[in-house]
């Protein structure tokens, strides 16, 4: 057990309770109505690193605001630079909570919160594995800039933007990010690969008002019917995209990768019950594991039209919309996914209603190199902490900035998150495993020793 | 102008006032909350009933109760039963009302309430018409039974047994009802047939919560897309019902019956614009009166799944929901077409998720014999009221029990209604004609007389 392991371990308490102070705030940052929760996150996590010894700064943007903490005090040494983002998912529906979002609880071994694993429990324990090096030894032995955005959920809209204009401050000869999961308890994990996102409201207008189903139906155009036939046209028999030249730009993966992927002891079996699925299905001629990994989607996010209470109400909806998001992987792009999709609408949106389509959001998908001594410092830490060599994994989720801080600041990015299968992240009841959290905090500590003896 | 006209035209303001006193009570009989209104709706239509001299009692049911005035003055003349409903369509959505759903208010000669004309409006009229005989002659020259019901618009669930435990007390020679359009105003019309309905909601459940559509999405299937394959399997690229067996029992309609409808002066461009919608659309090979009047339908009432709020929520939802309701015509029976729905829905659902299928309501479609002492009255009286022959139409919604009435009483069932095409009968704004309220008493008024003349 090192200093640093032993300074976590004595300030566990102190620091569970920070974490819990933090997951109380609900920084939703999809709801207008919660933007100064999201500000009062950004403002508790300045005051969390100041704490620390970190230069700690907030960044407005014209939507939430970005938090800047900043280490420098290893001149000559490299730089490292840790994102994560403090903003969270909106917690509805919020009946199926066993116990309120927004108050963290401890059952087995799990801290269940909204945005206790995605992503203020894995961006926390950064924090405080930067304060054990500071703490016990008053220094870091390589510069660090924490980088955390309050936008992720709702597709990072001011973070590419930020890093353009800040690429010079914030240069760093790698990323670190945690905000994912790993492959299985015990089994620490790198990520390799994220898909991106290209996500759209479509809204099909047909008649001014709701009509009487009885006295129009028949000879006006249902805006429900044709929405649901412009969903169907998404997909053939077999799972694939049919949307014309959807999968033009994916790039095939090896078959070395695709057999890696195979080996990995993943049991279909258990995915499938932890979903609660009846079945697990997907597209035709791909494992469970390559569907989520390696291959792009069209998923509906969201249904309304007309009328959805209690009883039978006979009416002709006057409007319907679905909230679609595709899962992309490389090299398609988010702008090219858009090009093609509202050229299929178009082109499937039957006569008598209008249709349009917008853009929510976006993101690019991603594969890693992994090679070098920031991925060799990562597999050293997770062993030491974890107790085995870590897996190389895919992530089915998208983190949109990965793809730009390589671009833009020309770095490597390390992905080694703490999360775990089945831990609700976007759903209600999400959790952390606490163990990982701990073991989390202590991996990333010695990640910096590590890095340093390289 | 009649002694009859006189009187109501003298109390022209009261039984607008008493008019409005009903429209006020939200008798919404979809909505449990509402269960209060809607008793206080019976009651207050009993009252109405008693002041003008019927014997006035109320029926409770299962459901909400049956409204019945009797007054039997006449030994030995025949007995006709009115029927009509009391309660109402919920409102939703309030803010598309341009003054609130139960407060009436006139502009530009009509009266906007939810009820207004569907059927509180045209059920209320029949009682002023005959407090018009009561108050004038001190008779009427029939026996007269009012049948109103507070569970139309959710199905009629109560009455057709309430029919047939009581027929020897609702013993009639025929059954008059006012709950449908006239063709066009000024044009008073009587309705010759009407379509059936079968409703159906069908839910559709994959995960048990809610999943991120990125850690899971690709390999789960969704059931909003689940969903919507299911509701473009119900019509085929023509506008046909692509159910099996759908159009089997579909009685086609004559060529001259056909003709008829061809020849009634109806403007397609302005039912366009009416509605709204960018153009009309519908099954191939019918014009709109047809595939409204003559064509059964089925279509989405509703949908709901995932996400529907502001933003983006990159959810794989855990459950998709539809409301669908089919539009029958004879014969279709509502029990065959839930047998076919519950056949096809199981058969085109897709593995990976479990659908169901919940019979919400259904009625059966109706078509009359025009001839006989019954419609000869009715034409009579709608030329004194309107000043013009009425036509013969059909009408797209349903009435369920006007079938049951005829079987179970073995009478002939008149329909002539005083709405208009626009009404927004189930929509925001509705209403009715403040000519028509007047015109429809006065004509119902006269009706009495010519029939007691034949």
């Amino acid at each position: 057990m090192t200093d640093l392991d032993q300074y976590l371990d004595q300030h566990d308490r102190r620091i569970h309770d920070e974490l819990f102070d933090l997951l109380r705030i609900p920084s939703v940052s999809a709801r207008s109505e919660h933007a100064a929760d999201v500000r009062r996150t950004a403002e508790w996590l300045r005051d969390s690193l100041a704490k620390i010894g970190f230069d700690a700064s907030i960044h407005p943007t014209s939507g939430h605001p970005i938090v800047l903490g900043e280490w420098r005090g290893a001149p000559g040494a490299p730089t490292i630079l840790i994102y994560g983002h403090y903003d969270v998912q909106p917690a509805e529906p919020l009946e199926l909570w066993e116990s309120p979002p927004f108050e963290p609880t401890i059952r087995n071994g799990r801290i269940y919160a909204r945005g206790a694993t995605d992503d203020k429990g894995q961006l926390f324990l950064h924090v405080k594995a930067l304060e054990a090096h500071l703490a016990v030894r008053g220094k870091l032995p390589v510069n660090v800039i924490v980088l955390a955005e309050g936008e992720e959920e709702v597709g990072s809209e001011n973070l590419e933007r930020f890093v353009e204009e800040n690429a010079k401050r914030l240069a760093a000869s790698a990323v670190v990010i945690s905000d994912s999961s790993m492959f299985a308890p015990g089994q620490p994990s790198i990520v390799s690969s994220l898909r991106g996102l290209a996500y759209f409201q479509i809204n099909v207008t047909g008649p001014t008002v709701d009509l009487h189903s009885g006295s129009y139906g028949g000879a006006v155009v249902n805006p429900a019917t044709a929405l649901a036939r412009i969903i169907a046209s998404f997909h053939d028999e077999n799972g694939h995209i049919a949307i014309p030249g959807f999968y033009d730009t994916v790039r095939d993966w090896s078959d070395s990768a695709r057999e890696a992927i195979r080996r990995l002891p993943f049991d279909e079996g258990v995915f499938q019950r932890q979903t609660g699925a009846p079945a697990l299905g997907g597209e035709k001629g791909y494992s469970t594991l390559e569907r989520i990994w390696t291959r792009p989607t069209c998923e509906v996010n969201g249904l309304l039209s007309g009328y959805t209470g209690e009883g039978a109400k006979t009416v002709l909806p006057s409007k319907a919309m679905a909230k679609v998001s595709c899962r992309l992987v490389p090299d398609q792009q988010p702008e090219e996914i858009e090009r093609l999709m509202r050229a299929h609408v178009t082109r499937v949106a039957p006569k008598g209603v209008t249709v349009t389509v917008e853009n929510l959001s976006g993101g690019r998908p991603w594969r890693a190199e992994l090679d070098g001594p920031l991925f060799d410092a990562a597999r050293r830490s997770l062993k030491a902490a974890f107790g085995r060599e870590p897996v190389i994994v895919g992530e089915g989720g998208s983190i949109p900035v990965v793809g730009d801080f390589q671009r833009i600041l020309g770095t490597p990015v390390l992905l080694m998150g703490f999360g775990l299968p089945g831990e609700n992240a976007h759903a209600p009841n999400e959790w952390i495993s606490d163990e990982n959290f701990v073991k989390g905090a202590k991996a990333v500590a010695s990640f910096w020793d590590e890095l340093a003896a390289n």
